[in-house]
């Protein structure tokens, strides 16, 4: 198909829409446009035309009907934490906001599934189903005002992806909103499901371009009650990720394993005002064991411990009150904004099969040396996803503008040379959509806009994301 | 679209074949369409008319670039062990055996991956990356002949799907080949990848209906060495599955719970000589705990213990050794044949939320009854994965004809009113078809069918199967 035309949103739409779902779900005012303008990825803003915040899935279907005649574009918004530009009309239209379907349906305790709306922040969610002793696992950085539906969309991970996986994982049933208004449900409170095609998991990661996921039936799993945490010092990031591969090897089954290079840390200490580090360390491993028995728990981290010296840790600090966990977890999840405070940067979201790491950092350290330019690493290392956030630093915005594209094509070149891909848990959106031939075939992005087209045939949802009709 | 019309295999199309990818892949002697006519499925007979079994990707490539020309379908087959008619020709066209690309292409001990071609037997897999300390645990009943290709187009399961999950949660990436003839790549040794829509899990549990998968991306994981299984005696089949729920919430994590009634274990006795069984039990749960650390699964067995017999259980029998563990296992999976010994039957591979077990079989209990049939139940009770077997008993074919589909039938809906589904790991392929509106809506399998036009734009793929075209 051409590359659609699309509708501008007009005064006889809002009045057809505020007909169909109440105006108070409606707003063009300012504020609401400029606020939905921006998400967490550096440099973009695209306002919409219009803001609807529904309270109901046949509102939403309302919305999708006359949206689809009339061939206004709809982009779903969540908590707006994205890294990839998801949420962002960058064909104007309409602001889907799922932030008012925000209800905790049901916690089946007996089934260990949960029912929730699209909007539910993450967070809060996993202090309900904890408080019942049971565990939502998926934890993104931005947990704390990221949604459900968002983290549907884009199929988020966090450190605990390493033992628990990421959040398709957790999802065994939705209720969505195809683009003609049509309720598709999938799945359920179900743990073996092949009753035709697996839809659900195509539109989880899918960045709301198939569908607008409403609600979700998600997989619950038991509560760990205790932790052993440890900060390992390294001379060099190579001996800190080959490690990687011998924890595995050892039998362990980390619930983290985050690698983080000096720089990154020394951003994050500066930050929260904190001295954490070794003199000589270029390079560190966050490792976390969980689970329900403490004296298990003893006697891994006393392996683990062990594995590290003799594998070349230069220490190994374990975090003995929970104080200081909470201290090291504090500053992994400021790394992103700390070092967004050292310069203007571009984050690359590469992974590699996990034995593959040292390589990966070879290339990057290879590739950022050549163009003058410095980046800083840290990221997921037991599933070998690494953030790479390559640094404006000096260098002027005309320039800037040219290098870090370079830049960020030679280092997806050198990732997917090695077996790699451009993205783990940060989406493709408008951000990645120029660089996605360097990971799918030709065969695989004809095959995947015919997908979508035979989803939503005007191309209305999420238009200008993963990648254009041809 | 309309109701495609298919050519036949003539002289033409085989000349053609061979001149591409040599006689010694092509037969139309009798006794090997003869051997592809049948599955295990009950009463299936669909002879192809060619039976291709290709040693490379390229020829599976020219194949179905023939076939896609000329309009002749196409069934790929594994070990024709399925449930389902999966891989059988029930529109005539060519028999697309896989089982001569069978090379285990890559064992990556240091990423905990291996890479296969399609036609692998599971078993030999599975024995392979044992012998290197690593584990692939999907472990369908029929792992002695079926193949990776067939467990992936199928999406099997099996016992230990309740701690380690079925072959979807293992396969990370695919080389296949759509029905054009074009090569598709997906995914890779890769822990995180949101590069795209998640091809991958589209094709795993698509039946063979979507595309042909020459080579898959395995992740792998540390081996157990240590087990604990026992089984247990209930007076009632409510009272073992009630059992279910109660495991979890103790926080233990068994690598199997399976469920069989009374009636299926004394056939799998009788099938394998041996005596084994509870006067009073009405009901058996076979349970296995699995891991490496010798103490802790002695702990955790005898907590499992004491909580069955606080829930009612009328003893605990331990396999304390391996001959006899052994034996329990070989009893479970005698079951199905030992079944089908009794009488000719029709089994349903239910699922529902496992809490919901004592309602599922109630209702099994009450629709048998009243169409005076009886079934034998057995399976996955860990995950709500309960086979049923509906015996023809004393009735004639032709009563037995009406009576079964009407049983089927509404066992299925007491099913999906329960919050279940039709099928968990057989398929729907020609034997569930015309369930499937039972358990999807119509807007679900509209656009099914949009996406199976995506890929496959004549339906030469597999036709027959999951659903028709409108």
């Amino acid at each position: 198909m051409s590359a659609p035309r699309y509708a501008r949103v007009d005064d006889a739409f809002v009045t057809a829409l505020e007909a169909e779902i109440g105006a108070e779900c409606v707003s063009r005012a300012p504020e609401a446009l400029e606020r939905h303008a921006r998400d967490e990825s550096d440099g973009l803003y695209f306002p919409p035309e219009l803001v609807v915040q529904p309270r109901a899935t046949e509102q939403v279907q309302a919305l999708l009907r006359l949206c689809s005649e009339r061939r206004v574009p709809v982009t779903p918004a969540g908590g707006r934490t994205g890294l990839s530009g998801g949420a962002l009309c960058v064909h104007g239209g309409v602001a889907l906001s799922l932030a008012r379907m925000d209800r905790i349906v049901e916690i089946d305790e007996r089934n260990f599934f949960c029912v929730v709306e699209a909007g539910v922040v993450t967070e809060r969610l996993q202090e309900a189903v904890e408080a019942r002793g049971l565990f939502y696992p998926p934890d993104p950085a931005s947990r704390g005002s990221c949604t459900i539906g968002g983290n549907i969309a884009e199929n988020a991970g966090g450190p605990r992806a390493v033992k628990y996986g990421v959040t398709a994982d957790w999802v065994r049933g939705l209720a969505c909103v195809l683009a003609d208004g049509t309720l598709l449900r999938t799945g359920g409170k179900l743990r073996k499901d092949v009753t035709g095609y697996d839809l659900t998991h195509l539109i989880v990661g899918s960045e709301g371009t198939l569908a607008v996921v409403t609600r979700a039936w998600l997989r619950l799993t038991t509560r760990p009650t205790a932790f052993r945490t440890a900060l390992v010092p390294f001379a060099s990031a190579e001996a800190a990720v080959a490690l990687v591969p011998a924890i595995a090897h050892a039998g362990l089954d980390p619930a983290a394993i985050e690698f983080m290079e000096r720089a990154a840390l020394e951003a994050a200490c500066a930050q929260l005002g904190v001295r954490v580090g070794h003199d000589e360390a270029q390079a560190y491993l966050l490792i976390e064991l969980d689970g329900t028995d403490e004296a298990r728990l003893d006697r891994e981290i006393e392996r683990l411990g062990e594995l590290c010296l003799e594998r070349g840790a230069l220490d190994v600090w374990l975090a003995l009150e929970p104080g200081r966990r909470r201290e090291l977890w504090a500053l992994r999840r400021a790394m992103g904004e700390a070092v967004k405070r050292l310069s203007a940067y571009r984050e690359e979201d590469t992974v590699v099969p996990r034995a593959r790491l040292a390589e990966a950092l070879a290339a990057v350290g290879r590739i950022t040396a050549r163009h003058g330019v410095r980046a800083i690493t840290y990221g997921h290392a037991g599933d070998g996803n690494i953030h790479v956030n390559v640094l404006q630093g000096e260098l002027d915005p005309e320039r800037w503008a040219t290098v870090s594209r370079t830049v960020s094509r030679e280092i997806f070149e050198a990732i997917v040379a090695l077996g790699g891909t451009i993205t783990g848990e940060h989406g493709v959106g408008c951000v990645q959509k120029d660089n996605l031939p360097i990971a799918l075939s030709r065969a695989s992005l004809a095959l995947q806009r015919r997908l979508k087209t035979a989803f939503d045939p005007g191309w209305i949802l999420n238009p200008g994301k993963l990648f254009d009709p041809e």
